[in-house]
């Protein structure tokens, strides 16, 4: 059987002067806390604080990273345990999925799962053989008692895994129980909520109509006015903030924005109200409300974050079978220098609003996001995103942002993720990643390692505090 | 006179560890048997077994890496040996061509071209000597009685180059005897055809509604009908079984896909027929046939290749003057969300099928196709192509498709050439690449040695074999 | 207080083999003389040879990359100096302009402008502490002192900088007053112009009409037919050539080209002449006059270069308060292949035409450019532009133009630009990222060390004088 121990030196550069810089710099980093501003952990797990399920259930069932690739080399998602929705049988034994997914386990060889997964088997459960068909069991056993112990109940490995704050995401509609009862609880770690309105803002979500509905009586506004709809976020927003929210999130198809005159607004709101409404029309209303966002987010200080360009649910078998989030979102090439002309015009100018923008779409890191982070006050880069957040895409982000945009344009690392266990690892991975580019520029002459040093701080620890007010 | 002796670490990183352990990888695989899934090579080479012509027409006429170089320089293309259309004299002296050719040899430095020749040079022909117009005579005396002789007919150079099997690629009207007198001659080597029903399949091909007629002759169809043109292909795909076919190939503008009903289908079939068609039907009608043909594939097992995304003889006045396939061709910006989703939809959540797809916009390798290829199981990629199929081709393929696509999602190495006497050095290239990057990975503490040198020898080797079947 | 001291090393690969190749190759182009043959200094600096004005008004206020970078962190732009349009106040202190700027000198690491902005402080000034808050001051009385010495006028520093020859660039209604002072002025340096008539050629220019009138009456012809208005061109691009020009120069939204009927083309100007025309309208005929452009370059020999793809002044605020050219310019996403066939089906052909593309979408380096001037004798690569005369922007540049387009498809470097102190320090780093490129080659044994410098000759010095003609 192959040892399993993560190399103290794994991601950074092999060259020896450089690796000799980058492990310095990483040193200085390596044990700062983690801020992690914007992800998916479920607030209920802190709330309750009960154990974590079975290792199938914890690892592979809720990880589309993990079952897309087992996925597409043949292996039936209803194997994998994917709860189907059309009646049709799924495993529900964890040892055989896990098993399923032991031999398979060869095809995440290159991949940012394995590295995060071979760090959660080794740190977190203190396994030190690699996984194969012959060592599942043992994984399995190992783990499943782990997870019976308290030292593997959510609090805990919150306070093991050194996570100053985290922000999970919530819908507009949520009433933030959990929040509350933490906050109430009078435990000590810092859980705090993010508002992300796509169920009422965007027009072609499932059940937009009822969600206004329902959004309209939890803020107490009358909704069938625009001036009533903006007034009922203003006042959710107000209630997500009293859960510590710093910041609100959108998930949209395209980076468009838009900036209408009010009565051109109230009339595009009463169309969507209507349901009668095209997709162009659909989209100009998304980016028209991103632009009220941001100018709720001068009133209320709340960061604007902007995730756009997935086609979500591609594969019309699956989301019969199975649903939504199986792994089968694909990204779009997106476009951002008209795009976000109407709000940056309005907005963007005004450096106490702060304007997180990602991208699926790599090319526009040199185009257009870099020269547009560059000299807009309020427009801030966020991280690699999603499929991008491996050692590559970092790479690929920190080369080609940084000469335009500078590093003080972005804003540290978010791990955007819902795989709780991974959350050390892939922070990190991004310090690792960054120290090596840093390294790199060292060993090139490019920068003084006194100032690399500070700037791994900042990636590292201090610009994600700052962008997010944290 | 500089020696010409291509170094045996040749582009294997330079960091003395990851050197080694790329040389170690590389020590694993580069004696595999070459397996050709794809490619250009003239069957009746292999059937008739005659010489190949002089050093010129072998090396230099019909190679448009090589006379496109030359051209962007100013290097008349009828002094090049390039037959003209319009009556217009070229040179036929062979001397003459290698004399230009050599003058100029230098234009290559930096490129793939470079490299592939200096490997026929070197290794093929036995030359210790530099390619300069000083030693063009001397290079031209050594081939030209080296190609006399028996040990440089291509049978002998197919067993000697450790060729497993190797794939030709026909048109539908090709009567394969070829590959029946290879097949029935008692050569033990493995020569196999593949189905290209372009001039069949598209209606904006030259002499399309003439291909058209001679299709149904050939297959004893009635291609009046959708039903019958449907019926042809099966019969001729059946044909190219016999003669070894394991896959058909699909060289389309756009990746264009569609699954129209079957009235709609017929409909526009007979639109097609009626000469009178748009371009939009046009690029219609090969997205639909793309999806007919992969239901073909799951009654007959062919793997389906899809090669999208040429401008085709951009230049007006080369194609006046010396015809198609003259170093004019241009990679064109390629969408494959959407274009591949029809049928994806249809057929790519069935493992049976084998959907392999190439591109020249390496933007879609991160942002498109890895996604796609890391979800479906149909889906996989094909290696870089054409412009791409370089070392730092090879290097970003291997970069930006890992990470989400994996290595078994990729299906080996294509040579894709006519360029018989290159075919060892392309498949070499791969191979020293494919080490290279998998040697960074285990230099960073990424994957273990072990298992890069089983993902070695699966790129080098099985990959291919199984992806294609052979 | 930390030494200034730029590495003899810096930007040169860390491995020690790979920065040995490097070093030896740079060793032999380091003290070529400089080739600009494409920027915006002022000629009116060598005609009057009058001092350089305080460091702020010759470092900060005139360069867009500086003030973009402050103004992206929130520094307002009338506090760097730039003067404002409407009236409201702007700094006038030299001194408290230079310490805004040493506060934020930060924001910089990582960024070209910091490696050519110590390379003026210390090789140019001779300072020899980094720009800190506390040595803020020490660094603006340094470089007061030495700006009012003769030593730091223009023409010393043009000798002092080993420049062989510069090109301005001047609208077509300049008088090339300057121009005639040079020449008759008996000093030996050689100032050449080049001929951009965007004013007249662009219909959405500003002031187009007038301009056009004036163009008409400087030329000495009757621009209300397209016949005289061709003619005016030929007319000032004779005169223009009188003042050394050997180029024009064309910034155009995108790469369109035409090449319309005689009867078509005067149509076309009659309604641009009416100002009664679209967006498609203006595109169109930019395009038909590159393909004029071409036609007279065939005639008179001059070079014809393309900047295409930014959208200028993005921010409505900026352009309103501080007008042009205040770092608000973002690239593009820019197609060539079918923008680019008119003109090369008219002249694309013929080697006696050189045209020099460039490109802020590093996407098309691979995909359209390098395939483009790999095939057509006419066209030329021009060097990494912009947001990419950086480092990593040339390493880009170099990977994915050289396999296809080679070395001799490339012009070699330009500066670009008004900022006429670090013009040494961006040509030095021009040839270490070629020397580290092509270190690399020869490291993997992919090119032999003579050869590869040979390439850096080139590429340093030769090919720019070749392509451009000086």
């Amino acid at each position: 059987m192959a040892v399993l121990k993560p190399h103290p030196d794994r991601l950074l550069p092999a060259d020896p002067t450089t690796r000799d810089i980058a492990r310095r710099l990483y040193q200085t980093v390596k044990g700062m806390p983690i801020i992690s501003p914007h992800g998916h952990t479920d607030p209920q797990w802190f709330a309750d604080n009960e154990p974590f399920p079975d290792p199938a259930q914890l690892l592979i069932v809720p990880d589309h990273y993990v079952f897309r690739m087992l996925y597409s080399q043949g292996v039936d998602l209803a194997s994998l345990g994917i709860a189907t929705h059309d009646g049709t049988p799924y495993e529900a034994d964890p040892r055989k999925i896990w098993k399923t997914f032991a031999d398979n386990y060869y095809l995440f060889r290159g991949t940012p799962s394995r590295m995060w997964l071979d760090w959660v088997f080794s740190k977190v459960f203190g396994i030190d053989v690699t996984l194969t068909p012959e060592t599942a069991d043992h994984y399995y056993e190992v783990m499943d008692a782990s997870l019976k112990t308290d030292a593997f109940r959510p609090r805990a490995l919150f306070e093991r895994f050194n996570i100053e704050v985290i922000a999970t995401t919530e819908g507009p509609l949520d009433d933030l129980r959990h929040h509350k009862k933490i906050r109430e609880g009078g435990w000590k770690g810092r859980v705090v909520t993010a508002y992300r309105p796509d169920p009422v803002m965007d027009p072609e979500h499932i059940g937009f109509a009822e969600n206004l509905e329902r959004f309209g009586q939890l803020a107490g506004e009358d909704i069938t006015t625009f001036a009533g709809y903006l007034k009922a976020h203003q006042n959710r927003r107000a209630f997500f903030r009293e859960a510590g929210a710093t910041s609100t999130d959108h998930g949209h198809v395209r980076a468009t924005t838009a900036n209408l005159s009010p009565s051109e607004a109230a009339a595009l709101y009463d169309k969507i109200r209507s349901g009668d409404f095209s997709a162009h029309e659909a989209d100009l209303f998304r980016g028209q409300m991103l632009t009220e966002m941001a100018r709720m987010s001068l009133d209320d200080g709340m960061v604007l974050q902007l995730h756009p360009g997935v086609y979500r649910s591609h594969n019309q078998h699956v989301l019969n079978r199975f649903g939504r989030d199986k792994g089968a979102d694909i990204p779009l090439s997106t476009e951002y220098v008209h795009a976000l002309k109407p709000l940056l015009d309005a907005y963007g100018n005004d450096p106490r609003l702060t304007f997180i923008v990602f991208t699926l779409d790599e090319t526009v890191y040199a185009r257009e996001l870099a020269p547009l982070a560059g000299h807009y006050p309020a427009l801030k880069l966020g991280p690699p995103w999603w499929f991008h957040d491996s050692p590559e895409g970092m790479r690929r982000f920190r080369d080609q942002m940084t000469e335009t945009g500078g590093y003080y344009n972005t804003v540290g690392f978010n791990d955007d993720t819902r795989a709780f266990f991974s959350i050390p690892a892939r922070h990190d991975v991004a310090r690792r990643m960054d120290c090596s580019h840093l390294a790199r520029l060292v060993a090139e002459h490019r920068l003084d390692e006194d100032e690399a040093a500070e700037v791994a701080y900042d990636l590292s620890y201090k610009l994600a505090k700052q962008a997010y007010k944290l």
